[in-house]
C-alpha cells in the first residue's frame, strides 16, 4: 500500500472516526482504525467501531499501490494533528512473522513521511479488524438534517447516562405518516421534538442508544441545514448516512415507556416568562442551591404579576430574584429541582416561554413560544412549609 | 455598616483577593474575605489570608456607615460575578447571641441588594481575622513591573513543586548595586534571568515562595509596564506594593544553592536554532516519547548543518524530524527529556536561541538571541546505544 494525501483531510476524518474508537479496548485491533485505500476509486476510506458504535468516512487522496490496514487511531491522530499542512505519503511492507507460530497476529511496519518529519509506526492486519454490520432488507428514510439536529438538541440531554434502566438511555424515534417524534426521559424529566414531515409512507418507533446520537449530532454540526441524512434499519441495527460518512449503531430493543399518558393537555395556571431572564435568574440564586439538593422556590405571584425565584439554605443563608411574568389562573407557590430545570430551559432556543401547571405536586410543562414543537415536562420538588 | 458599590468593581477586587483564600479553612474565619469600609475615606479594602500569603486591594465606594465584617469568599464570589452590572448595597446588623456561652463567635446578617435579587448570608466578626503581617524596619526597593514581569516569567516555571526541599520551591532573588538576578531549579535543571537596574544602593538576597510569586505575576498582567513595584521586606517576610495592592508572603529562610557554579562559561560547541521550529519538532517526536521516559535524541548533524530530533519507542515505532542549525564546533549526539526542554524553550521569548555544550553528559545552557538575559540549563539524559 502507498498513499499520498492532504494533511488537512487526513486529519479531519480521523478526528471524526477517532471518537468511537475505546481508549482501552477489549481486543488490541479496537484501539485501531481500518485504512482501505482503493487505487480504482483513488479514495481512502476511514473506519473506527467499538463493536456498538461505528463510524466510516472516505475521501479522496493519491492511491498508489491500493490495500488494506488498521493503526493504532490515537497515536496516529496525536501524529497528524500535529504535522503542518502539507502532503502526507503512508506505506507498508509487511514484516515476517518469525515467531513460528500460525495464529499469530502478522504487524506491519508502516511509514509515514511529511516534508521534514519521518514515522515508523505498527498497524496490525486489516483482516483482524470486525466488519460493520450491513442491513438487510430495505427499510430507508431520508430525514433533512435540520430536523434530525433540532430533534436531537432538544432530547439528547433528557437521556438518562445510568445502564441500569437501558432503555432510557436512548432516544425514541417515532415516525407515523406525517409526523416525527423524539423523546428522552431519565424517570426525573421528559424531553419531547414533534416535527410535521411530508408523506413519508413509514410507520415505525425505534429506540437508539443516546451515545451514538451524540456522535451523529457532532458530524452534523458542519452539514449543510438542508442536505439529507440518510437512515437505514433492520432488525437490530440502525445506519445514518451523510453524504460519505456513516454511523452504525445497535438499536436498544426494550419497549420504551408510553410517556405521551404522562403530559397533561389541559392547565390550570399558564405563566409566560423570558427565557434568558429565568436562566440567569436561576444561575444566580442556585449558587445557595448547591447545599439545598438543588432545591429552588417559584412563587408566582397573581397580584404584582412577578415570578420570584428564591432559595433558603440553613448554612449560606437565603437569596431572592425577582422577574416579570404574564399569569393566566391563579398564583402559586412550587419547588424545582434547579439542575432539570436548567437543562430543558437551555434547550427550548426561543426568547419567551410558557410554563403550565395544575398544582405544586402535579407535572409542569415548559414549552417556547416558537416555531420548535417542543415539550418539557418536569416533576415538581415538595416545599417544606 | 452600609456601602454602595459597583458590582464590576467589587467583582474584580473579590476575585483578586480570593485567589488566596484556602477552598478548605483550618479555621472558618480564613475561608472568608475581610471586608472593611471606611466612611471618611470612602473606601473598602478588601483582604484575603491563608497565614502565609495575604491580599490587599482596596476600591473606591459610597460608605454610608463604616465598618468591617467578614464574608464567605466563595459563595460572596460565586453572587458577585453572577449579578448584572450595576449598583451592589451591602449592609448588616449584629445577631443576638443567644447560645449564653461567651466565647462563641458572633456572626452577623449581611443583606446584599442589587435591582432585582435579594441576598442574606452570614459574615463573621472582622475581630475574628487574623493581622496582616506588618514590615519592621525600612528596608525598601523599587522595581519597575516589566523587569519584574520577565524575571518571573523566565524563572517560575523552574522551581520545585515538592515541599520536600522547600528552598527549591521558591525563588531566589538577589540584588546588588547594578544587577537584579532571579534563579529557581528543581535540580534538574535550572533557569535563570539577570537584568541590569541603575544603582540601587541595596545588596541583598532573598528566597520568595513561588506560589506567592504566581499570584504576584496574575496581579502585574494587567498593569502598566512603566509602573513601579514597591518591594518592602524584614527577617520575614516580604511586601509587594502595586498602588493600592498588596501582596504579602512568607520569605524561605533556607539558604539558596549556590547555582552560578553549574554554569559553564566556556563551550565546545554552539548551535544556533529557530526557536519556534524546535517546539513544533519536539512537540511532534514526543508524541512517541511519553512511552519512553519522554527521552529524546537531538542528532546534531555538522556535516548537512542540520539537527535531527528522534524518539524510538519499543511498542509504538519511531519518529524522526530535522531542521536547520547552525553549528560551531563537532557534531554530536545528545539525550535530553523532552519535558524540561519545552520548559525552558516556552519561557526564551526570542525568535532563534542558542545551545551551548561541552559533551553528552555534561550541563547544556540555552540562552535567547535578543535582549532579555536568561540562562537554561538543564541536564543531559544518557543515551543507550
Amino acid at each position: 500500500m502507498k498513499i499520498v494525501c492532504s494533511q488537512n483531510e487526513l486529519k479531519n476524518n480521523l478526528s471524526l472516526v477517532s471518537r468511537v474508537v475505546p481508549s482501552r479496548p477489549t481486543h488490541p485491533v479496537l484501539g485501531n482504525v481500518l485504512l482501505v485505500a482503493d487505487d480504482r476509486t483513488q479514495q481512502i476510506s476511514l473506519t473506527g467501531y467499538d463493536l456498538n458504535i461505528g463510524i466510516r468516512t472516505s475521501f479522496s487522496a493519491e492511491v498508489i499501490d491500493g490495500g488494506k490496514i488498521t493503526l493504532p487511531a490515537k497515536l496516529l491522530n496525536d501524529i497528524v494533528s500535529r504535522l503542518l499542512p502539507g502532503e502526507i505519503t503512508l506505506a507498508y511492507q509487511e514484516e515476517d512473522d518469525d515467531s513460528g507460530e500460525a495464529d499469530t497476529t502478522i504487524t506491519y511496519q508502516v511509514t509515514l513521511t511529511s516534508a521534514s518529519a519521518n514515522f515508523e509506526i505498527r498497524g496490525l492486519g486489516a483482516e483482524e479488524f470486525p466488519d460493520l454490520p450491513v442491513i438487510e432488507g430495505d427499510n430507508s428514510l431520508d430525514l433533512p438534517i435540520d430536523i434530525l439536529s433540532e430533534g436531537l438538541q432538544g432530547t439528547l440531554f433528557a437521556a438518562s447516562t445510568e445502564e441500569i434502566k437501558k432503555v432510557l438511555t436512548g432516544i425514541n424515534l417515532c415516525v407515523t405518516k406525517d409526523r416525527l417524534e423524539f423523546a428522552a426521559t431519565d424517570s426525573h424529566r421528559l424531553a419531547v421534538v414533534s416535527t410535521e414531515i411530508e408523506d413519508c409512507q413509514k410507520n415505525f418507533t425505534v429506540t437508539i442508544p443516546a451515545k451514538a446520537l451524540r456522535e451523529l449530532e457532532k458530524m452534523l454540526s458542519g452539514q449543510d441545514k438542508n442536505e439529507l441524512v440518510k437512515l437505514n434499519f433492520d432488525e437490530s441495527q440502525i445506519v445514518f448516512e451523510i453524504g460519505d460518512r456513516y454511523l452504525t449503531t445497535r438499536k436498544i430493543d426494550e419497549v420504551y415507556p408510553q410517556y405521551e399518558k404522562l403530559i397533561p393537555t389541559k392547565f390550570e395556571i399558564t405563566v409566560t416568562l423570558e427565557r434568558k431572564r429565568l436562566i440567569s435568574g436561576l444561575e444566580l440564586v442556585s449558587v445557595l442551591a448547591t447545599q439545598n439538593n438543588n432545591l429552588v422556590k417559584f412563587n408566582i405571584d397573581k397580584e404584582s404579576e412577578e415570578l420570584f425565584l428564591s432559595v433558603e439554605s440553613q448554612d449560606l443563608g437565603s437569596a431572592e430574584q425577582s422577574m416579570p411574568a404574564q399569569i393566566t389562573g391563579s398564583g402559586i407557590q412550587i419547588g424545582f429541582n434547579v439542575k432539570y430545570l436548567m437543562d430543558g430551559l437551555k434547550a427550548l432556543t426561543t426568547n419567551d416561554i410558557k410554563m403550565q401547571l395544575n398544582g405544586d405536586r402535579l407535572p409542569v410543562i415548559f414549552t417556547p413560544l416558537g416555531d420548535l414543537q417542543m415539550t418539557y415536562l418536569v416533576m415538581p420538588v415538595q416545599l417544606r412549609d
